[in-house]
C-alpha cells in the first residue's frame, strides 16, 4: 500500500464520496484528487470544488462531458438499437465507461497510482468502472472502499462522517431509493421497490409526468437522422447533448419513457429497477422506425440477432472491450444508410411514428402496391415458393 | 390438369374468393369444396354455407378453430416472445399455417387433389399457405389463382364476377385498405398507407379506440401464467380463446396495441403495415415481465438472441418447418418455470406492469438489498472483476 | 470452520490429493471421505482404498462411472457437435461435472458439510467443479486447498508430504507436463509447452502413435448411429463406454485425434494444450457426416450457429446450468432423425468418410442428378432467384 | 426480346458454353461477346479467343483475374474463417461473384443489354451469378439457357452441337463427374458419386496425391500473416495468387485437403460433393492457429458464432449483399491484430501446427504457468466462481 501516493476519486460531493475521500486519505495515507463529471445529472456543481478541497482533496476537477457523452457513448449505442432484456435502455451502464476513462486521463495527468470509485460491491457499476480502467490503464490500481472498509451498516458510515466533520444531509422526504441520473436517464432502485410486487409510489418519478397529468393535446415533432445519429428536432440542428436534452423535455412533458422491470445483474442476482428515459425512448423509437425504410432486410435481421449481445456488453461494462469495438464496426458500416426524417406524435406516454422518409429509402411503392407493376412478376413467386419449400416437401414425404 | 377432380378452397365468402371459386371450376373443370375457418375474424358466418353452394361449391365446411388457434399457435409464439423487426406481433403470419393445415385435413377427408387460396402473388400469405401444405402434404397440388389468371386489373375481376352472377358489394365507405382480422389482430395495408410518410386517417383503426378517446381512468388487471401460457385474467380462469378475446376488449377500450411500421416481406420488398393487437400486446408485455423473475439470466439471453430468428420463421411461413419445431423445444423447456402473476395498468394506449410474483421466482430480496446479507460476500466481487477483466488488462498492456 | 465435520474429497491417490487429504484433516480438524471415480483414466485402482485409509480417510469410495460418463455426458455433447474454439473436443471439460455430481451424491449419503477438489486456482477445473456443486447442492461448502493454503512452491508441498509420511514418487522420466486422462481423451499442458512456438517432444503423446509409425494399410470401419448416438462398430452392438474404448484403440493405432492449440481459459488467460482424442475424433467426424444426409438444412445451420455457445458452456463448466439443458432440448429434438451408418477409412492420422446411408435420409438422388427429373422444375429457379434477389436489385438501383 | 442486341457470355471454350454461344445468337438474334476469366483453373487459354470468334462471338475477352481472386475474394473469406456445414471451404462459391462482376464490367464497356452463363437450373451457381449481377447491375437482363431451352437430354445438346459445327470432344476416360476448378480448389459431383454410400474411384482426385502415395518424409513450413492475410511461405514474400499456388503444390504433394460430404444446396436439395483444397486447407488451419494467440477470447467466440452465417452468405451467393459487407467490417476490424508466424508440418494428408508466434500475442506465459506469479492472484478465483455461480446456486435452492 505504501506505493500509493496519489489517488484519483470519482466524486459527486454527496455523503458517500465525501466519506470515501476522507477514508482513502486516512487508510492509504495519500493525496486524493477528485474528479466530478458533468454527464447531465442536473446537480449543482458550483461550490463542489471548494467542498472537495475542504474535505481534504489536493485538487478537484470539474468536467463538463455532456457533449462527449452524447456523441461518443449514447449515439453509438443508439445506432446499435441496444435494449437490455427487452426493455432497459442502458442509461446508467453507458455512463460508467466515460467516467472511468476520465479518471484514467486525470490519473495520468496527475501521476497517480490508483483510481477510486464509490460503487458498492453488489452492483454492476463497480464492474463497469474497473473493466474500463483495466483495459485503459492496467497498471493503475483501483480502490473500491465499499469492498474494503469495515463499516457494517449505514450507521457506521454516518458515525465516520460525523467524526470526520463531513456534513450529513438530513433525510430526503422519506425516499429510500438509490438514484442515478444523467443526460440519458434517471434510475431508481431499493426501498419499497425491493418487493417486485409493490408498485412504486406516485412521487418516485422525476423526469416524466405521470400520464394522468400529461397534456390532453398531442405534440407532433420531426427528428432528422444522419448515418444513424439524430441531428435535428423539428428541423433545428442541435448538438448531440442539446438534442437529447430537448427530447428529454418534450418526452418528460408527455410522460414518455418509464420502465419498471426486474433485470439480471452481471454480478449474478436479479434486481428491480425503475427507469425514466424520455428522450432516449423517443430516439430509440424514431431510429428503429427510420431503419424500416433505410436498412436492408438481412442487415437488419443480422443486427437484430446481435442486439442482446451488444446490450449485454454495454450492461456488463465491456464498452472498451474488443468485442464491442468489433461489433460496432459492423453496426456503423450498416448505419451509413440510415439518413432521413421521422415524424412522431408524443402523447400520453407514447412516442408514436406517423411517417418516415429518406433519400436512401429502399421502400418502393411500385413493389408494394396491389396493382400490376413492371418491377415484379407474380409468376416468380411460384418458383420461389417451390424452391424455398423443396426441403420441406422432402421432409413431408414418408 | 385433367388429374385435378376436386379442389379444397379457403373461402371467406367475399368477392375475391367467390370469383376464385367460380374461376377454378371453370378453369379446372372440377369440383370445389370450400373451407371457412373461424379464427376470430368476427364476421358473419351464418349463410356462408348457402352462399358457397350457390356460387358452385359441392360442399362447404365452416369450422370454429378459435381455441386451437389460441392454444396451439398464438400461445407457443407468445412463449417464444416473438416480435418481427422489433415491433410486429405476427398476427397475420401465425394464422396462415392453421388455415393451410385445415385445408389439408379436408383435402384428405374429401379425396381432393389440390388446395387453393386467394392470396396474391406479391405477399407473404401465399408462401405461408404453400410451405405448410408442402410439408404436410407434398403430393397435393396448390392452385393460386392470383398467380395464374389473366385478369389485368380490378375491373377485369369485377367483370368476371358480373358475368358469373357473383354479387359485387358496393364500395365500403371509401376505404381502400386491405385488411386481415383474426383473434390476435387486425392489419391494414395499401391505399394511402402506400406512402410511408402519410399518417393513416383517424378512422383506419377498428379494434382500438384512439388514445384521445380512451377512458381517463386507468384499469388495473392481473394475468396468471402457467408454464409460459396465460390462464386467467383477474383470477378468472379462461379458455385460451376466451382469454385473448377478453384482453382484446380490455386493450381495445384503452387504445392499446397499435403499430405503424414499414416491414420487410419474405418475397423481397418493403411494405407499410398498420396493426392493432390489443390483447396480444398486453400478453406480450405481461409475459416478458413475468420472465424477469422466473427465467434464469443466461436462458433469457440465449432465447432473446434467437427471437429474431424465431420471428422470421413465423413471418416467413415456416411454422411446420423442423427448425421451428426444434427451436420451440428449447423455448418450451425453458418456459416450464414461467408460472406466476403479473399486475398491469391499462391506460391511454399502454399496458404497464406494476408488479409480478411467482412461486418459481429467482428474485432474492436478500441479494438485491444494499444492506449487508449472509448470502453475498462483497469481497467476492474483487476476484470476479479481476478475472473477468484479466483478458482486457492483457490487451491494455503495450 | 467449526461447522465442517466431514469433507468429501475427489481423490486420485497421487501426491497432490494425498497431501490435500492430510491438509484438510489438519486444517479443518474433520473427517475426510474420499471418492475416486473411474472415468476410464486407465490407472490402477486396486489398492487405492487402502492408500486413502492409510493417508487418513475415514472411508474411501471407488466408483466405476465409465458407462454413465459415456452415455450421459460424452454422447449428449457428441449429439451437439461440440467443438471449442474450432478444435478442442472438450475431453477434460466434460468429465468434471460428473465427478462433482458424484461428490455431491456421496456428501449427501455421508452427511458431509463440504466437498473438496485438487484443482488449482488458475485453471478451468475449479470452476467446473464448483459450478456443478453450486447448482446441485448450494448449501455444501467447497474446499479448494490450492486457493487456501500457504505453500509458496512445489518444494513446500513436497516438504509437507515428507513431514506427514506421504510417499513422494520419484520424478517421471523428465516429463513436467500436467496430464488429464479419461475415456474420451488425454491432455497435456505445462513444461516446455508453455512456449507456444515449441514443438512438443516426440514422446509426449500416449494414446496415439505418431503418424510416422501408423500402419501402412488403412482400416475401413462402419459406425451405426441411432438418434444421434453411436451404437455399433462394424455391426457389433457395444455399450457406450465399450464403443468409445474400441474406437480409442482403433484411432490410437492410426494416430488419429491429436490437437495442438492455444486456447482461452474461462478464468481469463490463454493456455497451450495438447490433446489426444482418438475415439472422440472418429465419432465427431462420423456423426457430422451422417448428419449430412439426415438433418434438414436449416436445422443444421441453426444448430451450427449455436455450437460455439454450447461448447463454451461445456468448457466453462455450465453443464448443469439451465441454458445448457434448454439448448440440449433443441439439439436432442433435432437428433431424433440422425440414425444410420457411416463407413470410414482410418489411415495415417485421419478418419475419412467413404460413404453414409440412413433410413431417414433426406438425400434424393432424383433431385441431385443433372438429368431431367419429375420432382424439380428448373424454371422454378428463375422465380426463386428473382425474389431472393429482389432486395439486392433494389439496393443496386441508384 | 427484341431489346437485346448484345450479350456478354461467361465462356470456357468447352462444349456447353460453345453450344450456349450459338444458341443465344440464334434465339436472341443478337451479338455475343465472350469473357473467359482465368481464376487459376489451369486450362489452356491460348487459342480460346480464336475458338470463340469461330463459334460466332463478336469479341472475346480473356482476363487473368488470379491476383484479384486471391486478394479480394479468397483472403477476406479466409479472414472470416469460413467453413460451410462444418467442412466445405467454399472454393466454387467464392469464384462466382468475381466472374459475374467481370461480366458486368464487360457488359458496361460493351454496351450490352444482357449477360449469360452456363450454369444449370438445379445448382447454386446460377444463383451466385444472378444475385451478383442483380446487385451490381439491376438493369441488365440475364440469360440462363439451361433454364430456357427445350433440350430434353444430353443427346439433344450433342445434336445441336453437331448441327451447328461445334466440335464435340470424345468422352474423357469414362469419368462422368462434373468438375469445377480454380486457384482455391477442385470439386467433383455427379456420376457414381450420386449414391452417397459409394466411395469415389481412386482416380477421381487431381490436385492431391492419395495419402498412400504421399512422401514418407514430413515437410515443415512457416507461413507469415499480416492482419489476417498470408504474406509469406518459409519467409519468402509472395503475391496472394502465387502464395496460394505454392501452397497448392505443397499440400497436393502431401495429400492435404480432401473432403467428401453431402451438403445442402441453396436451391433446396442435398448434393454429394468431393473437394480438393490443398492450399486453402493449409491456410485455414494456419490462420485459425495463429488466431489462438492473437485474438481476444470474446472476439473469437463472437466471430465463431457468425461463421455459419458468413459461410452461408458466401455459399448462397450473397457476396455483394450488404449483410456480407457489414459482417466483413466486423471481421476485418478484429483481424487487425492477426499478424505473426505459424510453423506447420505437412504430412500424410495433414497440416499440423507445431508452433506459432506473434508480435501481438496475447498469450502470457506468466499467467499460464503453474508456478506462482505476480500477475494472477489465485484467491481471485474464489470470488469469480462464487459470482459466476450465484444464479446457479439460486436455482439449486428448493
Amino acid at each position: 500500500m505504501s506505493t500509493i501516493k496519489k489517488v484519483v476519486l470519482a466524486y459527486s460531493g454527496g455523503l458517500d464520496t465525501s466519506v470515501i475521500l476522507k477514508w482513502i486519505k486516512k487508510t492509504y495515507a495519500c493525496e486524493v484528487v477528485t474528479v466530478t463529471c458533468d454527464l447531465g445529472q442536473e446537480e449543482e456543481l458550483d461550490g463542489l470544488e471548494d467542498k472537495a478541497l475542504r474535505t481534504g482533496a489536493t485538487k478537484a476537477y470539474i468536467d463538463d462531458l455532456r457533449e462527449e457523452f452524447a456523441k461518443d457513448f449514447i449515439f453509438p449505442m443508439l445506432r446499435a438499437g441496444a435494449v437490455y432484456e427487452g426493455r432497459y435502455l442502458l442509461g446508467t451502464s453507458i455512463a460508467r465507461p466515460l467516467i472511468a476513462k476520465r479518471l484514467v486521463e486525470v490519473a495520468r495527468a496527475e501521476g497517480a497510482q490508483a483510481v477510486a470509485h464509490g460503487a458498492t460491491g453488489k452492483g454492476n457499476d463497480q464492474v463497469r468502472f474497473e473493466l474500463t480502467t483495466g483495459v485503459l490503464a492496467p497498471d493503475l490500481r483501483t480502490i473500491a472502499p465499499w469492498r474494503e472498509w469495515d463499516f457494517a451498516s449505514r450507521t457506521d458510515l454516518l458515525n465516520f462522517a460525523k467524526e470526520n466533520g463531513i456534513p450529513v444531509p438530513s433525510d430526503k422526504k422519506g425516499s429510500d431509493h438509490s438514484m442515478d441520473r444523467n443526460l440519458l436517464h434517471l434510475s431508481f432502485e431499493g426501498g419499497e421497490l425491493e418487493d417486485p410486487w409493490n408498485e412504486p409510489s406516485a412521487d418516485t418519478y422525476l423526469l416524466t409526468v405521470p400520464i394522468e397529468k400529461a397534456p390532453d393535446e398531442p405534440e407532433v415533432i420531426t427528428i432528422d437522422f444522419e448515418h444513424g445519429d439524430p441531428v435535428a428536432v423539428d428541423g433545428e440542428k442541435l448538438s448531440p447533448a442539446a438534442l437529447v436534452k430537448k427530447l428529454n423535455t418534450l418526452g418528460g412533458r408527455h410522460g414518455i419513457g418509464r420502465i419498471d422491470m426486474v433485470e439480471n445483474r452481471f454480478v449474478g442476482m436479479k434486481s428491480r429497477g425503475i427507469y425514466e428515459t424520455p428522450g432516449g425512448t423517443i430516439l430509440h423509437v424514431a431510429h428503429r422506425d427510420l431503419e424500416g425504410i433505410c436498412l436492408d432486410r438481412e442487415v437488419m435481421h443480422l443486427r437484430d440477432s446481435l442486439i442482446p449481445k451488444y446490450a449485454e456488453m454495454v450492461y456488463n461494462g465491456f464498452w472498451y472491450a474488443p468485442e464491442r469495438v468489433a461489433l460496432q464496426a459492423m453496426i456503423d458500416q450498416a448505419q451509413e444508410r440510415v439518413t432521413g426524417t421521422v415524424r412522431l406524435k408524443l402523447y400520453k406516454g407514447q412516442a408514436y411514428p406517423l411517417g418516415r422518409k429518406s433519400p436512401n429509402s429502399l421502400y418502393n411503392p411500385k413493389l408494394a402496391t396491389f396493382e400490376k407493376d413492371e418491377v415484379y412478376n407474380q409468376a416468380d413467386a411460384t418458383g420461389f415458393i417451390r424452391l424455398v419449400g423443396l426441403r420441406l416437401r422432402g421432409l413431408g414425404v414418408k
